[in-house]
């Protein structure tokens, strides 16, 4: 057995949680520790918690770091700052940012001779992999992209802020009708809204206005206004027992015609009950390819666009040829 | 504009004539000429005909060959040969000697600074990309593969081979149910015939014995004896009006378990019009790909599993980050 991928988790909450599993369900990979703001003390898990700052004296006991915090305010401060003492894989998702977190972890990365993958999971992750297979493949065609069944945090939150609303969950759904045009090969043009609908649950306070509460929901601009949006009124304890799983996936479609008339459709579909817990596993598997670009002292930031599939997999390259090709 | 990819094809059958179409999609290609064993008075193309041996003296003019002979005797004896003098890609898809193949080609691409991408299309290929991806991603699962709608070649000229047939084209169907199956998490163990039926159209000399005809084919035993084998009888017209396709296709799908009880699923597809026509897109994409390898002078042989995402696109990596990840 050659030496273990020793890694570290940053960030215990859903997404360190799945991540801890993940790391552990790989033979190849050893779990060092988790690290955490929070206090150590406070946190149950099945491997030593330890505070962030510790790190700096723990350069020589880890090789990846598995970066499991948010990207709204986490992310932006840590891949760079952790690309400088460690390899990292982040799950950086604020899409419009993407470039300049990719600039800042490139530099910190390579002035220090560390791999720096970011932007991984599903979506962005797998899901950019597949577009750029697919258009790279039939470019000639048309790629779309579906979301859902799933649960959006953000229109969530935006639901629970609409005054007499206690509590909300909200579904994204693709709409099967435009996913068949799609399949079809019809190549329609499709707006978010006309390739998803929302469906929200709502906990209200007692008292409150439901039909205002509604309204205010259907004609929440840039939220909902522009789908085919259903409200549907329940109790705490329904919302609990009911809507406490985090599912997700998507749908990404590729069509075109070759040849005189011929059709051709290539499609890729997740369907996730846990979505934290699946992006985890892809972080897992690239904290493998990593490990193996660092060997190869391909030093800088990368995404999973540029990891040979290889890399991700447990197997030698002899034995994927053998079995799996 | 950067200098074009100078392409050579190699054979002018189906996939041949696929290739030339999906090369000329391209805009970063030129297709510099098509060559043949055959006389090049023969074939009417879009572009030059040569013989192949003339490409001994045009090693100059060319940066890939896609070779698009066929795995039985062709591709054994080109792929080796050409990898001393071009970059190459391949179809080659006789599984059980794809690593001899890989050998020879390896040996001679690397001993004259060549780069061989072997056994490229969708499957092997395509598919083989997603088995390992899957597998990576989610190792605690199980990975189904399942062919089809497709026309099989091999059990058409089975068919073909009974006393009293004309002609016969097969079909190989997933069975639904098995999909289904796999899709639910049920892990299920499923012999090739528990997940494929076979659909044959036969035309049968007009004073055969039909019934004979049809228990010779159900009880072959290899190509039809394990599998549900329907047979139909139809006229060499009907055979020819709606039958003439070359479609194909198929599913891999990987269904897993991650924390107590979330099921995950991973499943890609691809719904063929065109086999050939589909698979001469993939050498395409592929051939852009071995080009960046020879940049790299990341000499000889390759699959799929070698090939980061990014290689196959047409666009540069910044832009790639910013519009499909």
């Amino acid at each position: 057995m050659e030496k273990k991928i020793r890694i570290g988790i940053v960030g215990y909450g859903n997404l360190g949680r799945g991540a801890e599993k993940a790391v552990q369900l790989n033979p190849d990979m050893e779990l060092v520790g988790v690290f955490t703001r929070r206090n150590p003390a406070e946190i149950t898990c099945s491997v030593p918690v330890y505070r962030e700052n510790d790190l700096l004296n723990m350069t020589d006991k880890i090789d990846v770091l598995l970066l499991c915090g948010g990207s709204a305010t986490d992310l932006p401060e840590q891949s760079p700052a952790w690309a400088k003492h460690f390899h990292i894989v982040d799950s950086f998702d604020n899409h419009s940012k993407i470039p300049e977190h990719f600039a800042l972890c490139d530099k910190n990365a390579k002035e220090t001779n560390h791999v720096a993958l970011i932007s991984t999971g599903w979506d962005p992750g797998l899901f950019s992999m597949m577009r750029v297979l697919f258009e790279a493949v039939l470019p000639q065609g048309q790629g779309y992209t579906f979301w859902g069944k799933g649960v959006s945090q953000g229109h969530s939150d935006a639901i629970r802020r609409v005054a007499g609303v206690l509590d909300a969950r909200q579904y994204t759904i693709p709409v099967e009708s435009a996913l068949d045009q799609v399949r079809a090969g019809e190549n329609p043009t499709l707006s978010a809204g006309d390739k998803h609908k929302r469906v929200c649950y709502v906990v209200a306070e007692p008292d409150a206005d439901k039909s205002r509460i509604e309204k205010e929901i259907k004609t929440m601009p840039g939220y909902f206004a522009d789908y085919d949006t259903t409200v549907h009124f329940i109790t705490a304890e329904e919302l609990r027992r009911d809507h406490s799983g985090i599912p997700h996936g998507g749908f990404v479609i590729q069509t075109a015609v070759t040849g005189a008339e011929n059709k051709q459709k290539m499609e890729f579909s997740l369907a996730l009950d846990s979505n934290p817990e699946f992006t985890s596993s892809v972080l897992a598997a690239c904290a493998r390819a990593v490990y193996r670009l660092a060997e190869k002292q391909d030093f800088g930031a990368k995404t999973i666009l540029d990891i040979p599939p290889a890399y991700l997999s447990a197997k030698p390259a002899e034995q994927l040829r053998k079995e799996m090709l």
